[in-house]
């Protein structure tokens, strides 16, 4: 995963053994070195063989290596990049021949992803490969400014994006809620703007680093003109706002607000400019994103000055103001050789072509999906969607990997096709920490990483379901802590007793979806609890895939063996529900989840009563109880096998 | 944890609504603002409160806040600092009275570890604590030149440290295997001397501030003139081994090795000054440790130089020689005000008394255990211990917690005991990573934490065992990874079908003790996996205590309650020795522990027959069987079990 362009299984194996080593010749940069270092290590750590290759430092170092990696060019991290590979392995012998050591990486990955198993050792099939992605940016964003996320949560993430052959890091940097960038000749932004974490300009040079070796490019974002209260609480004087109103400060809950910059105050310019002459150095990549969205004009309007300057200057909407604002960006950024990028609003009449557009908004914001990504291509603009693509909505991963940047319907031409560079998964972070950021980003993304670069034809959910599976579990080996966290929450809510039925609840719940968790953006402030079941539970629970499946089959035929499998959930379910009972005598926090829990004891008990005793149940008790599990009101979760409860309800 | 000197519980309670708030008052340092944001989100994560205060900034910003902390002065980061503290906790009032701001954060802690539950609610018992430490020296070592340990572990590791009211931080920086500070003046230290893994100057500096900020002393050592191959692959020609010699190299492997810098050459002097002179200024504390342990003197005997500078300046031994080159080193130190510290075999005739002599070797080492430390403080040397808390011995906590620097039939004079600081416990990092660093260092260090800082008479173990599982449970709250890394590596091991049998055998198997497990340094190269059944295998197996007490009481008195304790034991054996088999078809990484599982499995069998039917079973077959059970040849791990399993197989 994701699935290559042309695979060709043989038969046969390749085993492996100890003494397997690898072998680079051609002319790459350093990364593959490092890169086949890791490739070894990981190798290891799975099957405990004890390698006997230590650490690859040089061109043909073990001419007689069974792994040849061939490399002809050193590739540069840059979008349109050759990210090529062939992978060729026989019973003693594997090939990996590429154009550039990016493309190599990636045939490293796609071995790793081979090894299987028989009872007492491990092998590679034999297969032939050729794969290239089908978009050339394959992104993950994530909102740094929010919650702030440590250094070795950007490391693993990359890891992780590395092994799904991703290659945009876009990094979130300054918001409402913080200013995460390290300033040395503004240090107001370090001292004012935040609670006291940023990165430092080391860290950020490390991380660019980090994601370099692993072919990827950093794309940084300074959010602009709006999301702007942790700039202007440290400098108000180029902010919108009236003198009389209350000052600027740095946020502490979600949602939209009005703080935005001046775009008529030179002084805005002459700081921005500073701003990007301090940050651009650190980022050797063409983009700058300036994100751009959400600019709700309300300081705007109710500013006379500015208001004048809109008339004098014959603009008629705010959208015009803040293209002129935008438009003086572009010189800034091209003094260090950055494009511009920009959440969609900063596509208007009079936008500069060059700048890139990212489509976000959706049916979500009364937009057709993925209209604006078409739009964008159509006016000519390079574009890149994240609409279907927010990971912290919480929604199956069954409609981001059908989110296709260029559906089959699509209306556009070639050379418009060609503007859409891809997409990016977007992690916004109101309500991730450390603990729980990864099990919202993983497996998901994997999903999204397979849409970008896989053909547009591989589209099979079983396969998806099946495959993510494995790739879910082996994250953890690059430090992805989504399964690991997990089991800290459910420690901490059963009060460190059993976490066994806690844990099966929360394989049929799934947090509030569509921001509904956080109504308004008033229950969670930036230092609320993340430490709750809503956390343990991810979108697609584990059981409710199974149960749904499990329901289809038994009313498609009510076979022993398919009812069996229906009634094993339901026996489960009262179970836990006793279990849950138990352990809140002593786990104040298991107390939110016993009404979700009892309800769906309560309708496993009628409902094993219906199918196994064909007693009939009165209908009035049965949806009152569906009712019951339908709520939204308990834990900040619901209970999604409720679509399958109700069909089983109201078979006859 | 630690027993706090004096505590006296009250009757009733103080209940924790979302409303409850921090004061603080007095004359502290910052640090008690940080302090105490961290112990509300802390709260906050356990609770699921909701709790309303956000950041602390400001004295008295609460006037009428319930939890009351009142601070005389600032702390300053060094010994004998006071850390004392008196916390009381009444109805609607709680109050914390401290000397210093580093007294007031042990305060925290300790609240912290008071928090009780009902079935749904959340308060602290009424109380009254007075307490202070018994020594002012409760240090932690982690060697991070074996295996690199990444800036998170550290910080996880302070924060766990400081939970534990430790106060020292001994970083193990330079060793045969690597040189792990960025040297800015001489970089050759980076590029030749590691693997690329080291420690930048601002991240030391970022871990010092973060250690100052948890009231905890940062004790830098660079090991010299011994273990210094890293040192010397940079800078041969400081080295003592003769031209023909083979070329100094980074070692892969562990062990003692030759490499030694030469005392009688000007250049080592003026090297270690100028690396001094960069590395001393990272650190603000008193104290720099120089290593000088284990320097086998073969480089220095076999070089004719080297001899005759001995003869010269009438040495008659090597250790004469190596307390000339230590005495070089204390100007260069003081010139930073440091003063010299060094392990143990720094203490000959002529050395300095201002020194401090770190007490390792023991009955291992051919020596009285204790021996070491006795002899330093009655020779007039201030001296700190660590023989008895080499936690990488994975021996058994019970010893470590037993081993007091003052044992109660101590003969020194009350002047010598003022001498002896305290202790730190040792983690040398030969086989451990991120991965599992964590599982060797807790909760165990938590019980020497407990025997540094409370009274002599403070050694019931079973009260120990039962507060260990808490702390355990509750240092995941901080970051420390030893439960939920355990389960990753059981999920590597089961080829990601169900862990739970390989978690039962883990509970019973200890990983090979003194250093067994890795003969000589030859079976694990510091590339090796560690991802193995040994590395999810802990000192005290959870089991295994449990186990001997349930023998113990059977053997006592023949009940069936207490016969059916351990024949429950005996029936999960069998059980899982089943479901290990079936899961091997699958995972090449059970083999290795079939053999074991299966005699333990056959043993419980004819237990079951001996206790159960009262069956006479062949004395030889039950013997050959213990054997088994008794190997040490299966997967680095021994059956702890083995000593209980005798005692009833032995019972008539």
């Amino acid at each position: 995963m994701p699935w290559p362009r042309e695979i060709s299984l043989q038969g046969g194996n390749f085993s492996l053994t100890k003494s397997f080593k690898v072998n680079i010749t051609g002319d790459p940069n350093s990364r593959i070195f490092i890169g086949a270092t890791q490739f070894i290590r990981r190798l290891d750590g799975r099957t405990g063989l004890f390698l006997e290759q230590a650490h690859l430092t040089k061109i043909n170092e073990v001419p007689e290596a069974e792994l040849q990696i061939n490399i002809i060019r050193n590739g540069e991290i840059k979008l349109k990049e050759d990210e090529s590979y062939q992978l060729t392995v026989v019973s003693n012998k594997i090939l990996i021949n590429a154009t550039t050591d990016l493309g190599a990486l990636h045939g490293l990955e796609t071995l790793l992803q081979l090894l299987q198993n028989s009872s007492a050792s491990f092998y590679f099939p034999n297969v032939t490969i050729s794969d290239s992605p089908r978009f050339i940016w394959r992104g993950l964003m994530i909102d740094a400014a929010r919650h702030f996320q440590p250094v070795d949560v950007i490391k693993r993430n990359l890891d992780a994006m590395a092994s799904m052959k991703m290659n945009v890091f876009h990094w979130h940097l300054a918001d409402d809620q913080g200013w995460r960038i390290e300033m040395k000749n503004h240090p107001k932004l370090n001292e004012l703007s935040t609670d006291g974490s940023y990165y430092t300009q080391e860290e950020i040079k490390n991380i660019v680093k980090y994601a370099a070796e692993r072919g990827i490019l950093v794309v940084p974002e300074i959010d602009v003109p709006g999301h702007a209260s942790a700039l202007l609480t440290a400098y108000p004087e180029i902010g919108s706002k009236l003198a009389a109103d209350p000052a600027y400060t740095v946020k502490r809950n979600s949602g939209i607000y009005n703080s935005t910059l001046d775009p008529t105050n030179p002084k805005t310019y002459q700081l921005l400019g500073e701003i990007f002459d301090e940050v651009c150095p650190l980022f050797p990549g063409d983009y700058f994103h300036i994100g751009g969205d959400e600019n709700n004009g309300k300081e705007w309007n109710a500013n006379p000055q500015i208001q004048e300057f809109k008339t004098e200057n014959k603009m008629s909407s705010n959208h015009d103001l803040q293209t002129y604002f935008n438009m003086q960006l572009i010189p800034m950024l091209k003094k260090h050789n950055k494009k511009l990028m920009g959440w969609e609003e900063i596509m208007t009449e009079n936008m500069s072509k060059n700048a890139i557009i990212h489509a976000w908004r959706g049916t979500n914001e009364g937009q057709a999906s993925g209209g604006s990504l078409a739009k964008a291509a159509k006016n000519g603009y390079q574009t890149v969607l994240s609409n279907g693509y927010y990971i912290d909505l919480m929604l199956s991963i069954d409609k981001h990997y059908l989110n296709d940047p260029i559906p089959s319907n699509s209306t556009l031409s070639s050379e418009e096709k060609v503007k859409i560079l891809g997409g990016e998964a977007a992690m916004w972070s109101e309500l991730v920490t450390p603990l729980n950021i990864d099990s919202r980003i993983w497996p998901r993304t994997a999903a999204i990483a397979e849409r970008l670069w896989s053909e547009a034809d591989i589209t099979d959910l079983n396969s998806l379901h099946k495959r993510l599976k494995t790739i879910s579990w082996r994250l953890e080996e690059l430090g992805i802590s989504h399964i690991r966290n997990k089991e800290v929450i459910l420690r901490n809510i059963s009060n460190n007793q059993s976490t066994a039925p806690i844990n099966d609840l929360s394989n049929v719940c799934e947090p509030l979806k569509n921001y509904s968790r956080n109504g308004g953006g008033k229950k969670y402030r930036m230092h609320s609890p993340l430490t709750l079941f809503a956390d343990a539970c991810t979108a697609d629970a584990y059981d409710a895939y199974d149960f749904d499946k499990a329901v289809m089959a038994y009313l498609e035929n009510k076979s022993p063996e398919n009812q069996i499998v229906v009634t094993d959930f339901f026996r489960k379910w009262i179970a836990m529900n006793g279990q849950l009972i138990d352990l809140s005598a002593n786990a104040p926090l298991i107390q939110p989840l016993l009404p979700l829990s009892e309800s769906l004891s309560e309708l496993s008990q009628l409902l094993l009563l219906k199918i196994e005793n064909k007693k009939i149940v009165q209908p009035t008790i049965l949806t009152n109880l569906l009712e019951k599990c339908n709520s939204k009101k308990n834990a900040d979760v619901e209970l999604v096998v409720y679509n399958s409860l109700k069909k089983l309800s109201e078979m006859p």
